[in-house]
């Protein structure tokens, strides 16, 4: 049984059981056990921050039981992913494990902050970098997301796949994440 | 020799040099050995893709180096920590690495979140969440961003400082970094 952990902004959805529960049925149908966050019950705590830090437990446990993670980087309110997905990818890539992604957002990192963060008004500066008003630098490295991100994926030989969606389904199409499970399971699948 | 590992979006200021070699300079006067990203030279690549895989893998090898991280959390581009330094906080969370952390930002997440992002127009869900117009919801845990980075940080014992700064030094004032300095100065150096 290869367990994969399926890390994503689904949480924070409306219907995130039915999402989270469809992603666990296509993993399954993969030949994949998926270890779905919010699947395992959150011991009792005194107040909403020891809550919080319970969460977080038993997320890091479920990775610790993982052998991949799936992690949805679709930019979530704002130019990038969630940033509970993202310390997940990097606590699985400190962890050694194989890692894939995927985003339902066709533009890369350097369109997203140029256009919907900056609205076009960036400029060189003169070390050469294109900058914001604010005078921060945009990386331009032709990637979907931040660097850590892409090239830790790219470097322990995961895939990032990226592909475009109609804006109402950000959230809930999984077409990328099916095609995640595809390379993940001819890989790690006998 | 205690290497620590200094990550964080300075790397994207115009005066990053300057600012970097500031916070190294504090790091070493606390007794640390500071590692920096950017101190080491990248190898030769032939895209701007491969030279963004490149910075990764030498960031990488330098968090291996490394004893322990303190990460700055300050939100960038939104209201979230740059997803860079999330991705190297979950990597030593992941390595098994002491870590810290600091946000020059006074206000936690719900507030950033409510406020900033969605300008106050938010509503309870059937469920009893507090969500945005889009029908996402906004975690309340009393928590400076992100469940799974304030708690991955509790959860090993390391420190998040909260520190407000004027506006103009959002990503120039150290002082939180100091006080995270003398902190892991205190529990890791003899």
């Amino acid at each position: 049984m290869v367990k994969v952990y399926l890390a994503g902004p689904e949480v924070f959805l409306s219907n995130a059981r039915m999402i989270l529960a469809r992603k666990a049925e296509l993993a399954r149908a993969a030949g994949f056990t998926p270890l779905v966050p919010g699947d395992l019950a959150i011991p009792e705590t005194n107040s909403k921050r020891e809550r919080g830090v319970a969460i977080s437990g038993v997320n890091e446990g479920m990775m610790r039981h993982a052998d991949l993670i799936i992690a949805n980087l679709t930019p979530f309110r704002g130019i990038s992913a969630d940033v509970g997905t993202v310390f997940e990818l990097g606590f699985m890539c400190g962890l050694g494990r194989p890692v894939y992604a995927y985003t339902n957002s066709a533009r890369g990192y350097f369109e997203r902050a140029l256009h919907d963060y900056y609205g076009g008004r960036v400029a060189k500066r003169p070390d050469g970098a294109t900058a914001g008003p604010d005078g921060l630098s945009i990386e331009d490295f032709d990637m979907a997301d931040n660097l850590m991100l892409d090239g830790g994926i790219e470097t322990r030989g995961g895939t990032f796949v990226r592909r475009p969606v109609p804006e109402a389904e950000r959230f809930t199409n999984l077409q990328a994440f099916e095609e995640c499970l595809a390379i993940a399971a001819r890989r790690h699948l006998a």
